[in-house]
């Protein structure tokens, strides 16, 4: 356990949200990753993506056990995050097998980074299992080599999903805003408050810059300007 | 192991034809549940469903290493069994929630029990897996309460179910015929050669009559007439 205390009702209902968070996050990324499986243009691939959509919910299946030994049930917990997160996912449809490649790789990718860095502030249990479910990165590899080779045959594809990317990234932020201005436990969880400790104004910007930096790299990672 | 010489060609064929069978079956459950996810009432039923499917990515995985070991890729073993699978899955096409879990129960139901009898002529280790993989149940009591529950709701939708699950057999026997007259060496597992031990006509008559004993007591569990 870190220096946090639990008897800190906002602390801990901002660990809550951040749990029900990344459990709805993983159901969401199952459904859509078994969706983007039946765009696969061969077999092998298909195996590819269900295999890490199919671990989605093992990474489900561990917050919601987390969640009730804190004597929470992970429905309640997912509650106030369909919204945001149905609405990333209409506005943020792939077209295409490649869009949907580049929307694991770069929007949860994003997603990610911001919850490692709320992860900072919570207690060590929470912690090691957010950094346990998000550092299953069994896809990236994969998605790498497979946007490079549809770009070597397709030279415009870097054109349309470097547009795509920003589009992802654009709608992930907003949403993150939305969730922010809700969800006041949460946010309080990086910024603090009397009596716990948490990141100041420079330092907010600080965290946004890295994560500016981070999906920078990722972009170029795939060959494609951010 | 048991008495049956592996040396056997055609048995060695008709094992990994099965695990063939098993592989591409657990892949396409995968992605039908997945789908059937999507209509699912609620987040909890959701969840229900697409843990199960997740499970089939497990099936699959364990399959899959099995045909390894004998030296054999996945991709391969599954190929000869797309055009049969693709075609039953392509003529029922669940029209809403009910329909997908009956397809789920009594599709899947005598499916496991045909593999289950065929298993009974392989050799241990994969008559093993077979078993394991089939004794997964952990949907079945979640359907048999789900589609009382409809029909307390809806009395109609007993009549509907019940054709449907005669249409299920209908195209499960028809595209199961097409594979014994596809793939001999699965077909004379169960009638043995020369060599080996088999089934006569009476015995595999005694098959097919438990089989539909089987699959009458399936949809009577449900509530249905078979």
């Amino acid at each position: 356990m870190s220096s946090v205390p639990t008897s800190d009702d906002g602390y801990r209902e901002g660990a809550i949200d951040l749990l029900g968070i990344l459990a709805y996050g993983a159901l969401t990324a199952f459904e859509r990753m078994a969706e983007d499986a039946q765009a696969a243009p061969t077999l092998a691939d298909k195996v590819e993506l269900a295999t890490v959509a199919a671990r989605q919910i093992d990474h489900f299946k561990s917050v919601s056990a987390q969640l009730a030994t804190m004597g929470v049930d992970v429905m309640a917990a997912m509650a106030p995050f369909h919204a945001p997160f149905d609405a990333f996912h209409a506005y943020t449809k792939p077209k295409d097998w490649y869009e949907g490649l580049v929307k694991a790789f770069v929007g949860d990718g994003i997603a990610a980074d911001f919850y490692r860095e709320i992860a900072a502030f919570v207690d060590a249990d929470t912690r090691n299992l957010v950094n346990e479910v998000l550092a299953d990165e069994g896809l990236q590899a994969y998605i790498v080599a497979q946007v490079r080779l549809g770009m070597e045959h397709d030279p415009k594809l870097a054109g349309r999903l470097s547009l795509w990317g920003r589009r992802l990234v654009g709608e992930a932020l907003s949403q993150a805003q939305r969730v922010a201005a809700d969800r006041d436990a949460l946010t309080s969880l990086l910024t603090g408050t009397v009596d716990r400790p948490g990141l100041d104004l420079a330092a907010i910007s600080r965290m946004f810059s890295r994560l500016v930096a981070n999906h920078t790299k990722r972009m170029a990672e795939l060959g494609l300007k951010a």
